[in-house]
Order: C-alpha cells, then sequence, then structure tokens
C-alpha cells in the first residue's frame, strides 16, 4: 500500500477503539458520532468527513502508542491543532484516526537570555507572545487567526502573517522540532545556532502538513518588541496604481514590518464591522507598517510617506497612537469575519504573484466576477505578492459552490501562470491538491513522492492531502504551465 | 549496492572514458594524472585521493548525460565548484568522476526590479555583487573566499560569511534552483515568492554537500547597498569579558551587520600581514559593524558602544571612513592565510556553541593546546556563536598531523557537549562524518539515510561525505552526545 487513495483503506472500528483502550483513558477517545462532528472539518468548511475516532492524548507515550498502534492497523492519522487551517489539512479521513494535539498546551520554558521558548504543540499563538511578554520579547509570526490557532498547526502550515515580510514565515521562526514518526520513533530537528549539520530536515517538515511526522515540541525563536510601530493608511483611486505602490516601496529599498493592501469591497465589508477608520472611498487602501526605535520609525514613514505620494495617493494618514495602529490594523486582521457577515459563505484563496503583476492580477478577477456571477472582496500581503480574495457565493443556492470552486481554481492558475504559485501561507491540503498538478512537473511531484515515502512508506500520515497522486494528476488532466509559461488556451485573454 | 562503502564499486576506466567521449569534446574531458592533480582535493588539503577523471562540460545537456552515463555504469560523481571548500566536500572519489561545474560562469539575468540575479553555479559569489552592483543592490551572503568559491559550492554548502549574522545564510538568500538528479531528471525547486507549495525541497537540497542532485542554475536574491556602514573596534583584556559583550550586544536588541571576534594570536599573525589597525595589547579583539541609513547607523553605533563600554572594553575605535571599514575588515577577511603564513600546515575547524558558552569554549581550547603540543588562533563569527580555531601543525613533523585532527575532533565533540554543533558553515564532507554520529541519534541519522535514497538510491552522488553508514558509526563506536547532554568521560573536565 504505498498509494494515498481512499480506497486502499479498510478498517476495522471497534477493533481498533480496543487497541487504543489499552492505553488510552476514557477522557482522551471519542469514538460516538456526537463527539465526533466537532472534528468533520477545519476552517475550509466545504470539505467534511467524519473520522473513525479522535484521539486526544496528554503525553507523547501516548502519542508514539497511537502511531504505532495505526502502524501496525493500516490505519490513516490525521493530526490536528485547533482546526483553524484553511485547505483542509486536518479534514478528517474516513478510515482513520483524528489525533488532536489540543491537550499538549503547556509553554515548557521562556529562556529570555537565549531569545527562545519551548512550548507543546497544542500551545495557541498569541499565548507564546503573551509569556514572553514580561521579557519585552514576542514570537513574530501573527496568523490572523493568532488567538485561536497552534504552533503545531503553525509548523504544519508553514504560517505567515501581516509581519511575515520583515520577521519571516514560520520556517524562519523555529529553531527547533521534536517529531514521532508513522513508527514511533522520536526525533529532534533543528538547533539553538545558525545551522545544523546534515540535510536540512527543520525546513523541510515545516510546511509538510501533518505527511512526514507529528510534532510533539517546538522551540521557537523570540524577537524584542519594537521600540515604536506606526501604520501609515493611504488611499488609492485606483488599484492598479495601488499595486504599483507597492512595487515602488519595496524597489526604495524599504522592509516594511507589514505592507498590505485591501479593495473597496473589502473595506466596504469591514469598516461598519470594525470602525477602523479606512477610507470608504478609495478604490484600494494600503497599509504599511514601520517599527524601531523612534528614530528609525520616524525615518521609515518619511520615506515610504514620499513614495506613496509619489505614487499617486490621495489622503495618506499616520497612526497617531498605539490605539489607533492597533484599530488600522484590526480592521485587515477582522477582514475574513467581515466578509463572512456581508455573504452566506465566502471562499478565501491564497495564491501568491509577482507584486509587479498585481494590477494584472486584480483586473483578471473583475472579469472572473462576471464569468462566475460571484462577488469577490480582496485582501492581500500586499508586500509579499501574496493574495486572499474572498470568493462570496451561497451554498443553499444550487451550483454556488461550484461556480466559487472553479473560479478559485482558475485564480490559482492565473497565479502559476503570471509566474507565483497556488499558495503563499494556507497551505494545499485537499483544497489546491488538482493544482498541484498545475504547479509542478511530474519529476518534481516524484521528489515530493519519494519524500513522503521516506517518512512514511505506507502513506498513513494524512493520506490524500498535498502530494497528489500520479493517478490523480492524470485524472485533472490539466496542462501543465510552470514559472510562468502560459499554456492554459483559457487563459490567454488575461 | 545502497551503501556509501568504497569497497562497493569497482569502475572499468577506459569503458567510462569511451563511453563519456560519445558526447563530451575532448575539452570536456580529463583522464591523464597530471590534469587530474589539480582535482585531488579542495580546501581541506590534508585529504587527497585522485579521480578516474574530470569532467569539465558547458551545457546542462553534457551534465543530464554524464549523470545518466554514471548512473548506468554505477559511477561516483563528486560534483565541485571552484574548490574552495573546507570540509573535503569535494574531494574526488578514487573510482569516480570529478563534476567540475568550473564552465558555468555565466550571469544569465539581473533583475533590480525584481531584486533577483539568476546565475549559472560555477560564477563566483563576488561576480554576483559586481554585476548588482550598478543598481545599488548585492549579494548578502559572503564567505571570506568570495573572491574565487563559486555560487554552487555555496548551495552546496549553504555557506554563511561575516554578514550571515543579519543577512541570513545562503538557504536565506537563494530563490530557485534548477537541479540534475542522478538518473538525469531536470527539476526546478523553490519560487520567487515567499513561499512554495509542497515539501521545502529548496532547504533541502541547499547544504546537501552534493549529495541529492547537481545544480546547474541558480536565483538569488539582491539587497539594496546599505547608504553607510561603520565598524566598532573594541578591545578586551580577556576573552572571556569579550566573549560576555558578545552576548550582551544581542540581548540588548542590537542585530549587527556583523560581529566578530578575534583573540590574540590570531590579531598577531593578521597585523604583520594586513596592517588593519589591530590592537596588538588586547587579548581579545570584537568588529561590530552597523549598517543602513545614516541616522540608523549613528543611532546603532552609539547603543554599541554604550554596551561595550558597560562589558569592559578597553579601547573602542570607530571606523572614520570606508576605507578603514575595509581595512579593519580586510583583517579579519585574511586571518586563514595570515595563519597560514606563521605555521607549515593550519587545520581550520567550525563548530558552534550557545553565544554564553564562549568563554568556557576558549579555556578548553588553551587546555587542549597543552594536551595536544599545538598551538591555536580563534577567529569566530561570535554573534553566530559560529567558531573557526586555526589548529597550527607541521605535516613534516610525525604524528604533527594526527595530534592536530585529534584536537579539531575534541573541539567539535565540545561543541556538541555545550549545546551546539560540528559545523556552522563549512559543511560535514569527509572532515567530520565521524562527529556526525555523535551529533545525532540513530533514528535521526536514519532519516538522513532515507532522504538520501529518495533522491538518489544506489548512492552514487558524493558517496563517503555528509552521512555516515551505520557501520561507519558503529565503528566510531564513541558515546552519543545530544542537545547538550554531556556523556563523555574524557570531557567532564571542561
Amino acid at each position: 500500500m504505498t498509494t494515498t487513495d481512499d480506497a486502499a483503506f479498510a478498517v476495522d472500528k471497534s477493533g481498533l477503539v480496543r487497541r487504543l483502550r489499552l492505553f488510552l483513558p476514557e477522557r482522551c477517545l471519542l469514538a460516538e458520532e456526537e463527539d465526533l462532528r466537532p472534528y468533520e472539518c477545519d476552517g475550509l468548511t466545504a470539505y467534511r468527513e467524519l473520522p473513525l475516532v479522535v484521539c486526544l492524548p496528554e503525553t507523547e507515550a501516548q502519542v508514539i502508542d497511537i502511531l504505532r498502534t495505526c502502524h501496525q492497523l493500516a490505519v490513516p492519522v490525521v493530526a490536528r491543532g485547533a482546526g483553524t487551517g484553511l485547505s483542509g489539512g486536518a479534514m478528517p479521513h474516513a478510515q482513520g484516526v483524528v489525533l488532536s494535539l489540543a491537550r499538549f498546551n503547556k509553554i515548557l520554558r521562556v529562556d529570555p537570555l537565549a531569545r527562545l521558548a519551548v512550548v507543546q504543540p497544542g500551545v495557541r499563538n498569541l499565548a507564546v507572545s503573551e509569556a514572553a511578554a514580561p521579557h519585552g520579547l514576542y514570537y513574530a509570526p501573527d496568523p490572523s487567526s493568532q488567538i485561536a490557532c497552534t504552533l503545531g498547526g503553525n509548523v504544519a502550515e508553514n504560517s505567515g502573517g501581516v509581519h511575515c515580510l520583515k520577521y519571516g514565515l514560520t520556517v524562519h521562526n523555529v529553531l527547533r522540532i521534536r517529531v514521532v514518526s508513522i513508527e514511533g520513533e522520536v526525533f529532534e530537528i533543528g538547533s539553538e545556532g545558525p545551522d545544523a549539520p546534515g540535510y536540512d530536515l527543520l525546513a523541510l517538515l515545516i510546511g509538510s502538513e501533518g505527511m512526514l511526522g507529528v510534532v510533539t515540541e517546538v522551540t521557537v525563536k523570540l524577537v524584542p518588541k519594537p521600540e515604536l510601530a506606526q501604520v501609515v493608511m493611504a488611499s488609492f483611486n485606483d488599484v492598479a496604481k495601488a499595486g504599483d505602490a507597492v512595487a515602488a516601496i519595496i524597489a526604495a529599498g524599504i522592509i516594511p514590518a507589514g505592507l498590505e493592501m485591501m479593495d473597496k469591497p473589502a473595506t466596504a465589508a469591514v469598516e461598519p464591522f470594525v470602525k477602523a477608520g479606512y477610507d470608504l472611498e478609495a478604490e484600494a487602501i494600503l497599509l504599511c507598517e514601520a517599527d524601531g526605535t523612534p528614530e528609525e520609525v520616524a525615518d521609515e514613514i518619511a520615506r515610504v510617506t514620499a513614495v506613496l505620494t509619489q505614487a499617486g495617493a490621495g489622503n495618506i494618514k499616520v497612526s497617531g497612537s498605539e490605539a489607533e495602529r492597533l484599530r488600522f490594523w484590526a480592521g485587515r486582521k477582522a477582514a475574513f469575519p467581515a466578509v463572512g457577515r456581508i455573504t452566506p459563505d465566502y471562499y478565501c484563496m491564497d495564491g501568491t504573484i509577482p507584486r509587479k503583476r498585481l494590477a494584472e492580477m486584480l483586473s483578471a478577477i473583475v472579469a472572473m466576477e462576471k464569468k462566475y456571477g460571484l462577488r469577490c472582496a480582496n485582501v492581500f500581503h500586499a508586500g509579499d505578492g501574496n493574495l486572499h480574495p474572498l470568493i462570496m457565493y451561497d451554498t443553499a443556492q444550487p451550483g454556488s459552490w461550484e461556480r466559487a470552486e472553479a473560479f478559485g481554481a482558475e485564480i490559482l492558475e492565473l497565479s502559476v501562470a503570471l509566474g507565483g504559485s497556488i499558495t503563499g501561507e494556507h497551505g494545499v491540503g485537499v483544497e489546491k491538491i488538482n493544482q498541484m498538478c498545475v504547479q509542478y512537473t511530474t519529476p518534481e511531484l516524484d521528489a515530493f513522492r519519494r519524500i513522503k515515502s521516506a517518512f512514511d512508506e505506507t502513506g498513513l500520515l494524512n493520506p490524500g492531502k498535498a502530494v497528489p497522486s500520479l493517478h490523480r494528476c492524470a485524472e485533472y488532466g490539466r496542462m501543465h504551465v510552470h514559472h510562468g509559461d502560459l499554456k492554459f488556451p483559457e487563459l490567454e485573454r488575461f
């Protein structure tokens, strides 16, 4: 069984439960349908599946025993953090176990001198910064879901956030992880130093979407809280101008602490909800943060303002207080729920494109809105070229989800055609697995499959996610577009 | 043949040459002993081996044909850049081909807007910065060998340099690579965006020491040249104080563009050679660079000076001109050749340790100097905790090299015992392969071996380097020390 094809698994539930009960106390094992229901999906609610059982281990020894048991009985295992993921990476397997790390919620150590924290994978992202705050330190990656999402999930998805332009993704902020293999072997990878000898397994494991091992401990870098941070909010009467302004800021040698863009539909959804003070007349707004010493911030704000003015910004407003700065960001961070208030359902995409192609992508999305008869609000980590179009649909309407899904697939495939990629920070999961056939060539996908086999020969860890089978790519049957060579006849109009 | 044991290869040289001549012009194939001699070692001259042949391909098609041929005939392949590596990563295999990328020396594209350059692997590190200079940009990683070393070699070893504390190692500055597998398959990994979907093969390949594939093209990030850079030179009458000053600078939230330390034997060797202006009375000097806008630099220099004074620095001197700044660095960058002038041979080590253990390591090295009857000059990338002790020996003296080798091994094993690692930036190669058995547990080494098989099942790419066989670790027979747990009886005196 070296396939990830679902048909390959046929598990005897009662036998599995009996085996798990040998070492798991009752509170750590859910097997009744009403208990399993809350686990049927993650943040990508369009895809749902009930698992056979949910395990909630409390010790690493239990994690090892669960994985050994599943390995012996050939049972799929889906690890789960807080379930806030947006690509279905934690969607259960119908023949499998959900291994929730929710009870691994201890901060084991904060070492302010070495600037690191050792935490269990079920610790919430924001809790790390809260624990580090008394030392003037914080954990930099800040996904919008940071109140709820966990470090284990962040490691699985290589999560970013609005500050990752300057401070990096999860992979740049994790020093070491402790991992249990599907065979129940424990290994630690990474080091507290700048590099570790041997292959870079740390980077390989981070972002591997639960396909290579289960993380039981994470050592993260802490960084000093900047003395000051200020945000510039700039309005543009044209989205293309806003896109060009982003490129101009980066071209001026400025690396802002955050550089975000929202279009008019997005600000219109947010403003009544958050009252962030956004310019509702603007076709697009940019939020650009500077942080550092007061002198550095003043200097950077002056340079950013000059570039924005030159790029044709209308209103430019600099946050006058920490409260105002947080309000500017609150609007951005609440964009998803705000859009959720004005539409029954929305579908959040996560493509990346070269910054200079932002304007092109936006015009294409306008054309797609007409083609699919659906509205789309756009929120971007603009500095990274990472797009989060929010496609609004209504599951109650027949065909609405199918159109949203096709709309999303077209955005992703255009991202690849423009020289970008199908995901910036949300992972591939179950959602973008077909587009992996578009993003990569056969030898490249084959390299992924060989890596998978090297860690999980029988394909039990999160089957059906992230890395498509040969068979799936053949079925998907789309032409391959690689590094910006446009080969989709249907996309050539853009 | 899934072993890296040398005995496993038995190659018919004339048959191999005949096959290679089918597609390689005469100028691209060396097979006579006098032509092979220059390739017998890299920068680690203590280890030498003549290869069967050296191939100097000029096109990617030739690289593919060479690899396919070697795969068919079961011939080991050692890829080689400029041969400046310090761990023997490019040391030939007696039964193998050296694949030199020296003729892949073109800069294919410099894109100042996207801030990147696409180069062939034989391009010299410094040549990238020279090509980017007209746009006010440069390539950040700057190994001391940057005049000669190539991007391909930098990728293989994940090279650093004096500025990597702030600007990162090669892995942080490479966006995409094009790789040929041992089977002759071409794949591109990475993207111009912040992240790429699927496993992070880019990070896996960078630093893989030619064991997983042969790189034929590298896309690197370019960064803006800072408006100004200045170096503070500080003298200390005690190496322990200098070590603590390093920790204090980092603890103050300053990330200098470079933070280097040299002890008295190192400055004594350098000063007559370079006339850098170092304080020869000091037991240790620190060099700390600030870069950015003039305001940022002035601010950082003031903060660094305050911390250094507090930490007990004697003389503190700030570079007054660009010429003086370059002279300060010239001394540091020439430290290796300068030591080479005062001893027949030297052996450069590359351990890393937690910054706070610098003073401990230095006392231990003093004790080892007595134990082995050899002198040692110490040059450190202090900000990273990356040590480069230069052990002086004389191959003409019987037993001198053996003592140097044992001295080096003891430094590396103590690095691990102090919570560090056996290599910071020079790679494992042939030099530190035994210490890999000390650094890692059996399941960890096993994960490395499975990665190796996933890319190179028959073990033809650079056999005998970086990842030790099970057999080798059994032979080496030392106790395992992991993440600072001290288990070497002979080290317990430190």
